[in-house]
């Protein structure tokens, strides 16, 4: 007999339609495992379609459909365009209408056939919805580090019912982190110490940087290459880092919030967004911050050091910045834009459990999204 | 309202007595979590102690009894001799009777309240056991190595219900290989390479030769400080690490039995147990093969390699051996006892997936077991 895992899709970027791939190319491995992976229900910013019938369970959003999803999104535009495509099978609502309809279907499926919702988005206003999704019934999945790094009042109705919510890709996309952190926690080994290197830009930066090229002259090369956010700043001031420092802070029981993390930014205020185009950021803004890195990779260099920008949650401190390490240490060899995590227990102590390997990518992301989902399937009756 | 996970644990050796330790230690952590691990009986290779009335979810062994028990076992005494000490808390029986009286357990809570049985035994006479209660709807959690590398059909009759097995500490201990391997291969990312060192005993050996000393020497003083098995050959045969290999090959589908993995011995037919004295194979037999070693050494260090002891899954083989690998990979760069493992998939291509650390002792095996046992929470009502 076959288990069927609803889920409701939130978002189709880059992760969600690599997500709808992962999916319809598993779905003769999940077959033998018993398994069917049942979409119900799609959204983006702009609306939400959803089966006539959710409760029908013969009926799916197809694989075809899913395929023609991708193809709009992939082509810029949002899902409301679907509508005369695929009359029929399924019901499109509006912006306005959405949250309502998607509270209707979650009353409806969360506490008799199961139904888990997937935020593949990067809004940080899925978070309302999750957290009273949750509250009847329903499981969450999230790629999105938005809603677990928001007040820590919707932390904690978020995480009301643990079991319910997994979220491996927000830190270091598919590696197993979050799984690890909580197979320690819930064995009664208690972690004292955390640090890594959870930016894969970041990671590159430090790297080459490191091999003597000026700071200036290797970011622009990544944004060239696609490894840096639009504008740069977004990965050299480091908040996307120390999101993941919260959301592994709030794993191990800390009740913090983001501006309780000390933030190190790679570029100066006077630089900000709001102070200069990226233009002018990349010709002059930077360029006049590549003495100073120098002298300390050389200061760090004397010491028989490198340094990395990394995480590091310890004591009673959560900080994300440059900080000097031995060359000789899992994240002292860290080469390329690699992620690395030394966790440090009763168990791991003078040694850490290590965890290293890609942290980026929506074919890693997706992957742990998918993973996440098939391991909640002993929720689903 | 809390829920209870009904456990019987099966032997009561180091990692057996560290279990119940942790499961003590922990009853408040997992309190918080809703949950309390009842054990409803013990057995080791001479008795099982069950309550006299399992189903009354009120009994359980408490925690007087269970440390009582570990004092028998730690004084070197079976588990029979309780009797007196404890009479009327629990019946024991003999092993005479056992199997019959643990088959009866399972039947009666496997499908009602749900029953997990933990082998941490080195017996391979649990399989026939394990097999028939996982039949009766009851989960199994094994940090023994021996029921999953006998036959292929006891394999899949064990795995015919595949969530309800979990194995962690079969393979580096606590590490979270098991988990991380599941979770990338129900994603449907392939898996198509494994290369590991999973033995810290001959992971120091390769170690400390490399630095220079004669293998004999480094064994002899590995056996003084308790890194080895008693019998030294027992690590330096292989067929330990041969076994790990199986568990992951069978993990990734292979249907291979453990006669066709390539084992690679450290020393010569004709210094075996059977043909020679513990004491005259290290005074005699290890240091006629110093030389040999160190050249193998050489020759990897004129490569710029080195030499590690491995498991490596790739192809259709799988084999463990010394192996040439170049000094700055993860293997080559390994130090001491630790532990490490490459992952290959399409997500990790280029660069593997790596999970480096501590991969023995009695602590990090037990709390691998618990980890296993707490996963299992969404299977019991």
């Amino acid at each position: 007999m076959t288990k069927n895992i609803n889920v409701v899709l939130m978002g189709c970027g880059g992760v969600g339609k690599q997500l709808i791939q992962h999916i319809i190319n598993s779905r003769s491995l999940h077959s033998k495992l018993g398994l069917h992976l049942r979409v119900v229900g799609v959204c983006d910013s702009t609306s939400f379609l959803v089966l006539p019938h959710v409760s029908d369970s013969k009926s799916e959003f197809n694989d075809s459909l899913l395929l023609e999803i991708c193809r709009v999104k992939s082509s810029g535009f949002s899902l409301s365009t679907l509508s005369n495509a695929s009359s029929g099978e399924c019901q499109i609502f509006t912006k306005m209408e959405s949250t309502d309809k998607i509270l209707d279907t979650a009353k409806l499926l969360g506490r008799s056939t199961g139904l888990a919702f997937i935020d593949c988005s990067a809004s940080s206003e899925t978070i309302g919805i999750l957290t009273k999704v949750v509250d009847f019934g329903c499981c969450a999945v999230l790629a999105n580090k938005k809603p677990l790094t928001s007040s820590l009042d919707d932390y904690e109705k978020l995480f009301s019912h643990p079991r319910r919510i997994r979220h491996e890709s927000t830190v270091g996309a598919g590696l197993p982190v979050i799984a690890s952190i909580n197979r320690i926690l819930t064995s009664g080994d208690p972690i004292h110490r955390i640090i890594g290197s959870l930016s894969g830009t970041l990671g590159y930066v430090m790297s080459e940087v490191e091999g003597g090229k000026p700071l200036s002259e290797v970011v622009r090369a990544a944004k060239g290459l696609g490894y840096t956010e639009p504008d740069p700043r977004d990965d050299l001031g480091g908040m996307d880092v120390a999101r993941k420092a919260l959301i592994l802070a709030r794993l191990l029981g800390w009740r913090i919030n983001l501006d309780s993390i000390k933030v190190e930014s790679l570029y100066l205020d006077e630089m900000g967004p709001d102070k200069m185009s990226v233009e002018d950021f990349l010709s002059s803004g930077l360029p006049s911050l590549d003495d100073d890195i120098r002298k300390r990779f050389g200061v760090a260099s004397s010491n028989g050091n490198v340094l990395r920008y990394i995480c590091s949650i310890e004591g009673s401190s959560c900080q994300v910045g440059i900080k000097e390490l031995p060359k000789d240490s899992p994240l002292g060899r860290l080469k390329g834009s690699d992620n690395v995590l030394e966790v440090y227990s009763r168990c791991y102590n003078e040694l850490p459990l290590v965890i290293q390997g890609a942290g980026a990518g929506n074919d890693t992301t997706a992957s742990g999204v998918l993973a996440d989902i098939l391991d909640l399937q002993d929720l689903f009756p």
